[in-house]
């Protein structure tokens, strides 16, 4: 059995649906839009300056790689890649990730309020309730850290519904990779 | 002389502030925020699914260097990272790059309105003039790509203002690096 899955402090083992040596993705408690996931570095650092080169190029070969995967998967046309590379810039989880997003031309949420996807990006990140802790990853609060304010309609989903498209993601992907 | 460098069909030379062998830096005609720059691959391409394995590492290389060398020069305490990869993510100039915008914890643009980079992002990309030529490059619509919308206050500005800021981030830069 894989070692398990560290985002920051918190376990994650279950949303993963992508692993490199040094870099992995994981699906979304409360995506923006159906795709949305996170591209993490393995080891647990804050900020983009702080990784190696080979980190690096696991980081941006994930984000490719991945990108392609759930383009293809959610029938997008387009993506919204973005790191939030520290806390003045929304960041709330200390350990470095990219945000991809797939996004549609026409008939979705995106293209009828274009804008709509950053403000929720940032809220995502930066609207962490106050009593949220900042170690330890029992099971009420593993997700805490991605949830959004209390006006917001996106309800958090459960970890089955995670795991689910995390296992559909992970065949789809590799359907994907042999098709390639 | 080096060759000049495209940003898709248009020159920008002039605002080039670091180079490496698959690509490149900028500054920009309308940054939302002071130090608000491009990192591009030296390859004309649209997505990021064409970059090939040495093109992602140095893209994402150069997005490393550049942001901690932005950083510093503009006093920033985070950055904003972000790839709008495919027109339907509101991406307007046909080559892949990515944007990085020094974020400050308070007293800027960012801490009073903190969604506003985003929404001015996409505005920054999205709105281009009807009339804009998809090629050629005379020096009057070498800059239209990134211009926005008639109702926001930014100004564009000169060649002259630019090239005086690639050349002082160029020093600035190398200074930053020998100091490590």
């Amino acid at each position: 059995m894989a070692a398990p899955v560290l985002f920051s402090t918190i376990e994650v083992t279950r949303q993963v649906f992508y692993r490199e040596a040094l870099s992995y993705a994981i699906v979304n408690l409360k995506p923006i839009v159906p795709g949305h996931v996170l591209v993490i570095p393995t080891r647990v650092v804050p900020r983009l300056a702080d990784l190696s080169g080979p980190e690096l190029s696991s980081l941006i070969t994930s984000v490719q790689t991945v990108g392609k995967a759930i383009e293809k998967a959610y029938g997008g046309d387009a993506l919204t890649v973005a790191c939030q590379d520290g806390k003045a810039a929304g960041q709330s989880i200390p350990h470095v990730h990219f945000h991809i997003l797939p996004r549609k031309c026409k008939g979705d949420f995106f293209s009828k309020r274009m804008d709509d996807v950053y403000p929720a990006l940032e809220k995502s990140e930066a609207s962490l309730p106050k009593h949220f802790p900042q170690s330890g990853s029992t099971l009420d609060n593993h997700y805490a850290p991605l949830r959004v304010d209390a006006d917001e309609n996106r309800q958090p989903r459960t970890l089955e519904e995670m795991e689910k498209e995390a296992t559909w993601l992970t065949t789809f992907f590799s359907r994907h990779e042999r098709n390639e």
